[in-house]
């Protein structure tokens, strides 16, 4: 048994704070561009013949509309909110239940008038009207109908900045969802920590944290990574299994009903004790994440948060002997990238990395484009921050073959790295220590704080 | 962090039996179709910016090609297999690690000849070469331009209906993928039941459900059903408290990582005991479900056992008095479909509805079409039984308000309902009961029998 989709939970008092909070959003929307907006919520995609993936909303229309409502789709215009949705079918009852009516939802999320999904094409002037391209190709296909137009406008372009600028800093209502997503995280990694001492394979640990997430009525903000192999950077693959000496890397995270992310990585050892090596390796990348967190305020550019990183790992690398010279330096030529080849975190919100779907129209300041740098290029955020934004900072260090081994690094690298001891560090393939951290006018405040990173806190969690 | 294609395990030698396997289902439809065909895997499909769903390969492609390759089609003509596929963009090793070549996969499962995806629009006769098209908008324009031409042809349907008549047998290497995905999810429901002592909602159940199947590395086949509110059939939402008096109905199964499915329901108190009235419509259902179940066997009409299943549940619903009149002429006038308005199960394989992106063409004997009758038209097989048929065995009661509280329904069914005694079984929402059972020449294997339906055995589980 299997099929389409779900009813949901509405809010009935009409006076609700979920209104009050889109009602806030679109204000902010309205002062900031003229034209007309329509956003489409997008449709239930297929996994396999009948059986569909469950249903996630496009995130700027869960952002304006606050519920994850099938096919539907909203115009805004002035701080007005047009509600477009079909009815229920009522044969649906049956497999369904009763479902929210299109003027009960209406009421619920504060809008100021609803129709028929078809009456959306009635509306005008659709011409200047900008929307936000779903990257569906049958839905973009039907929003360029409606549209009357063959492809993206400017106007778009105008909509995504405005739209980025209001979503890079959250408020009352994101913070205490992404508040929730972050509490049911630490959940989820606290019962892969304590499940490892029963667990034979990578599954089993990935089973324990997302049981949790589930339990919570929660889902998956992306795809898990449990792995040994910590080095494959986006390895999500669970069949290894787990061996005495291995290190754990988990990045797992939790998305809530209506669609804010958490993004947690904590990396432990499978025998609940820390090698020597891997022992120092673990408490470098830890320096380097607490002291890039005690850099996140107000006004401190991202760009320089990443620099800290790469320059605390590098200054303690050279520490440990693994490079040799001035770290400035070695930051400067991309050494410590061979280490730490991806950047220190992103923006996180209603998406893992939020908004990438515009480009990097969120995570780049106007003017600013991303380097070529080996060292840089993976740089997902580079702004200044502001209060209420909310990032990951997550430093790492992987001993990626592709990379060291690579001629050419090789090479340009050969004086800097003592490949000698080196050597003697192979029981650490990957290690990274992530955590969502708030920007606020003082400093920051560390959403994922109660979950344990010191190695001593970990040990005796899994002993 | 997240993204793209995850590496796969293939199995190294050369003379494996996955290849063997392979070669006999593609000569087997070479022995019922001349013209050449192409299969398409599918592309991933996109949650929200930048992070997909996992990807899930077309059935038909898993059936021929047997791993989730990415973006691949194979040829298959005379019994000859060619993959078409690109080879991994060395760029992703950083994120993904080694991934297989082409020529690896293409030695895994026993392809003549391996060539990059382009490739493909080179080979002839493309007019008269078939395929299933993917139910994806995107994907079909693709296949439509390769294949030169507008829509599917005459030539796909033939091709369905080939495909379908093999994959309604299944061969060994699909039964031990079966048996696997069968034994995972009694294991998950096992977990289910003996978690429902510490939950407080549906969501914990489920978590703890869906967890066993992560924990084994298998997935899930379909969205669960995990519900307190058993009338509503497909009901996936789970935020639902549990109450003493509830029934906890599970519908949920695990999936192989290649594909092939299990679909499993229980229905248990979630006291742990049931009230008498859910004893006796709990007694009543099992009792259909096992007479079902006997009755298998090769030679079987599909649709007699759903007939006997609405005659059993007509028999004990006349002797509890909730029903009155003769059996025969209570299903006759579809008496029964009030309590138990959908069909005893389906077909079960790569999907757990199989193949029904084929519409009624796998489901439906040749020039067979579907009753418009209510309490026959959610009938999904109707076909005599042939060995190795693997099938789902699901009776059912509900009471759902839209259909008792029908005025039509109301009206013709007036004389032969006892409404006065149906309002003292209001504690009962819905039971359903489904195992999945093997067609063998002499009768059937059950092969989720393992878990307990019995009343006294799941009350003692529950303890």
């Amino acid at each position: 048994m299997t099929e389409m989709p779900e009813p949901m939970q509405i809010p009935t008092n009409p006076s609700n704070s979920l209104a009050t909070a889109l009602r806030q959003r679109r204000e902010n929307l309205a002062g900031s561009i003229d034209m007309p907006v329509i956003l489409w919520s997008g449709k239930r995609k297929e996994r396999n013949a009948g059986s569909p993936f469950p249903f996630r909303a496009s995130s700027h229309f869960l952002y304006f509309a606050g519920l994850p409502l099938e096919d539907a789709a909203i115009r805004l215009e002035g701080g007005k909110l047009e509600l477009y949705m079909d009815d229920p079918n009522p044969k649906g009852i049956l497999w369904h239940g009763e479902m929210p009516s299109r003027d009960q939802i209406a009421r619920a999320i504060g809008a100021d008038a609803a129709f028929p999904k078809q009456e959306l094409q009635e509306r005008s002037p659709l011409e200047s009207t900008a929307t936000i391209p779903l990257q569906d190709r049958a839905v973009v296909w039907e929003q360029n109908q409606i549209l009357n137009r063959e492809r993206p406008t400017e106007l778009d372009r105008d909509l995504a900045k405005a739209i980025a600028a209001i979503r890079l800093c959250h408020d009352d209502a994101a913070l205490a969802e992404l508040l929730q997503a972050a509490a049911c995280t630490v959940q989820a990694h606290y019962a892969g920590m304590v499940s490892t001492r029963n667990a034979n394979t990578e599954a089993m640990v990935r089973g324990a944290m997302e049981g949790v997430i589930i339990a919570n009525n929660m889902q998956c903000a992306y795809n898990s990574i449990v792995t040994v192999r910590g080095e494959v950077l986006h390895n999500d693959i669970h069949h290894h299994p787990l061996k005495s000496g291995d290190l754990l890397l988990a990045d797992v995270g939790a998305e809530t009903q209506s669609g804010w992310a958490a993004d947690v990585t904590r990396t432990w050892p499978v025998s609940g004790k820390l090698s020597p090596t891997q022992r120092e390796i673990y408490n470098l990348v830890l320096a380097a994440q607490k002291t890039c967190i005690a850099k996140v305020r107000a006004g401190v550019e991202y760009r320089d948060i990443h620099l800290l990183a790469c320059r605390t790992i590098a200054e303690g690398l050279v520490a440990l002997g693994i490079l040799r010279g001035n770290p400035e330096d070695l930051v400067e030529m991309d050494a410590h990238a061979l280490f730490f080849p991806h950047g220190v975190g992103h923006l996180l919100g209603l998406d893992v990395h939020d908004m990438e779907d515009l480009g990097d129209i969120a995570g780049y300041e106007e003017s600013r484009v991303r380097s070529d740098r080996f060292g840089l290029c993976f740089l997902r955020l580079d702004r200044p921050l502001r209060p209420r934004m909310l990032v990951t900072i997550e430093p790492g260090f992987y001993q990626v073959p592709a990379i060291l081994n690579d001629r050419a690094n090789r090479e340009k690298y050969q004086e800097v790295v003592n490949w000698d001891l080196l050597a003697k560090f192979a029981d650490v393939r990957g290690i990274r220590i992530e955590d969502d951290v708030l920007v606020t006018e003082a400093g920051s405040e560390v959403l994922t704080a109660a979950l344990p990173k010191e190695p001593n806190d970990i040990e005796q969690l899994l002993g």
